[in-house]
């Protein structure tokens, strides 16, 4: 093989296959994959969450993760959101002409990583190879599917006035990761990517809590977007704490120094949980005993005061409305 | 909205979300699209068909199709194959920043045309923007889901000593199509591409016919390489007659202009069908009496003389073993 990705790679013909054989099913494969049909057979019980996500990320390579582990969380979590286990994922890759073999196994081990942690499968892909500067290095489309395990599943529009708001930990860490390390910033703690496959965390939440409303990952957009989307899909009014949303001091430093808001900025390791207050105590502490929710902490309350708004109470006792995200902040985050 | 695809487009903010109303659920919406959840809940019998394919085809309009339509059939063909019916499909745009957004929506709109066709719906989508340069106007990535109805189903492992070996029409339409576009040749007959969902046609075929060993849709690479791909994984070989396999004349006559091989050119609305030799004048009356097969011929016989080879009988009474591709004639051809 040429240490370089070529166009014949990506042609369906000899090279294809063995790039395929000996790259893609080193990493990820299993039996279901390495017979190569034209599409996957799968054993699933219904009903079934199903979501596509793709990444585009710049840098490949950040604090935290890549690209590749980032297209494993991104889809699993998607999926989870629903209530359901991820089970099955296909990969799309659109690679550039010239990619250095070695960065693309490098991308390609991490998504097998990321795959095994998250006890999902890939079941499917698709390389495409396109001539230098149709592409900039490499694109993956993650799509996923899982079994929906609680009934009713949550969903966007069942928040209700009296739910609590939870965030399972700090904001803006994935967003600032990227930013710093795309601008060559470097700052006295280095911010890390938040990147991580939340699936077994929501399957022991919603074990221990299953009347959850609205589970949502807040990524492009941030927090502030994804619980604009819900207060707008529920027609409630989202009445948050400033002061209780949880923002990392180094995270809050580089925000101000860059002019950036933490509240719009991309996560990819934390979710928001909508659930009746009584529960509320509850869920925070089945989400604390897990290191990747430790830092989960109640953010507010849906009442039905402006219903399809977010109200942010302010420090010092006032309030605003807090905006979905107008603009783009930062393109190529995810 | 602007006449332009901006940057914010793509933000996962309120510009995300004027385009996903304004222009995707316009022409792709349905029930559970329009919930605009982290993923779509769907209820499906097991055991299902699952595939991916990204479209990076250049020109995205061409004689015969568009990106859009070609990115729901090749998908929905890609699920038929294993004898299934394609339900569901997740579609994930990468846009240029600066693409009109009139070809944009020229795209969805045949999109949103090629589903209804099918009888699929999109349950969940995603778009990214990336900036100008970063990618060449718009790839789109289609994954589907269908409900596997005939048991054992037909899988390339499959072909067995005596099968017959049928395609349902013409090949390399489609890749002259797209390549006689992108160079601006023009033949005295137009070349238009066989682009179409196949999925009908399949399930007539196995209503008719259920016992079929082997369905594979001949697209990159073309009908040697798809061949080579079932030779080599039921390990038998593939006998076929030369003159047998159908080639429009202005194909034959603008491969030959070009120095093309049409047994190597992409086909996105032909397949390939290997069962019993018993059944084969059975299938092809079924296969000519509908409009999309209506080419439908017998190409040859699987034997044990070669195992994993693929032999081409000539019209001179020689043969010769037909490889599969090496190098790549046409990138971005689907």
């Amino acid at each position: 093989m040429s240490d370089k990705i070529l166009l014949d790679y990506g042609s369906g013909g000899r090279a294809s296959h063995r790039l395929v054989a000996d790259l893609f099913l080193k990493h990820l494969g299993n039996p279901e994959l390495n017979r190569l049909n034209d599409a996957a057979r799968l054993e699933l019980k219904s009903p079934l969450a199903m979501s596509t996500d793709t990444f585009t990320v710049d840098p490949i390579f950040f604090p935290g993760g890549d690209i590749g582990g980032l297209a494993v969380h991104g889809t699993v979590n998607d999926v989870s959101m629903l209530g359901a286990i991820p089970r099955y994922l296909t990969c799309g890759f659109i690679l550039e002409e010239g990619l250095e073999v070695t960065v693309l196994e490098r991308v390609v081990a991490s998504m097998g990583e990321a795959a095994r942690e998250a006890q999902v499968l890939v079941v499917a892909g698709d390389t495409k190879v396109v001539p230098k500067d149709a592409v900039d290095k490499i694109f993956i489309n993650t799509t996923g599917i899982g079994e929906i395990f609680v009934e009713p599943a949550p969903s966007g529009e069942r928040a209700r006035p009296g739910d609590a708001i939870l965030v399972t930990g700090s904001v803006g860490d994935h967003g600032l990761a990227i930013l710093s390390t795309r601008q060559g910033l470097a700052f006295d703690t280095p911010v890390v990517s938040d990147a991580a496959s939340l699936n077994h965390s929501i399957a022991r939440l919603l074990q221990a809590v299953p009347d959850v409303h609205v589970l949502r990952d807040p990524t492009r957009g941030g927090l502030a977007t994804t619980i604009n989307e819900i207060a707008l899909s529920s027609n409630v009014c989202c009445e948050l704490e400033e002061t209780a949303i949880p923002v990392r001091p180094e995270v809050r430093g580089g925000c101000s120094f860059l002019g950036l808001d933490p509240l719009y900025l991309a996560n990819e390791g934390k979710f928001l949980c909508f659930l009746p207050e009584a529960l509320a105590e509850k869920a925070l502490d089945v989400l604390r005993a897990d290191p990747l929710c430790a830092g989960a902490v109640r953010i507010g309350t849906v009442t039905d005061a402006h219903p399809g708004k977010v109200v942010l109470k302010t420090p010092l006792g006032g309030t605003r409305l807090l905006n979905m995200l107008e603009g783009e902040q930062l393109p190529r985050i995810c």
